[in-house]
């Protein structure tokens, strides 16, 4: 069966996230002033044959291991659903 | 108040996104046969200061619609929770 993969991999708490500070600083720029607490990770959607939700869902637990998330400086999280 | 939003931006469906080809294929080289559609997008997370939960989404939206997403190329959805 085919499900759909939603992963979140954002810089791990306490880690500096420049990307998210020059977005912040541009967000002031353009005159939005209550933002701030910026951080900027990836968002990846990917469609998995499996033969359940749960060894989908380890699949792609195995796929953020291996490549998707880098282990040392980001952390993840998914969403699994049957489509 | 603060608010938390979360927003999630990806290619627009149809578009070319050599980003999430080269991630199929590194997931393939690796031994993830199960894999297809690989979408990569950005997560982004701040903090916003706003008077009701619908106003911190107004704000939000005009903040994609001015920086945080391409209109021509990309499409985003957003979460807003109070903390």
């Amino acid at each position: 069966m085919k499900y759909q993969v939603r992963v979140r991999v954002m810089p791990r708490g306490g880690l500096l996230d420049p990307q998210g500070q020059a977005v912040e600083h541009a967000l002031g720029a353009l005159g939005f002033a209550g933002a701030d607490e910026v951080r900027i990770g990836r968002a990846i959607e990917l469609a998995l044959d499996a033969g359940s939700s749960d060894e989908a869902e380890k699949l792609a637990r195995a796929m953020c291991d291996r490549l998707l998330a880098n282990p040392v400086t980001e952390d993840y999280e998914l969403a699994v659903e049957g489509r």
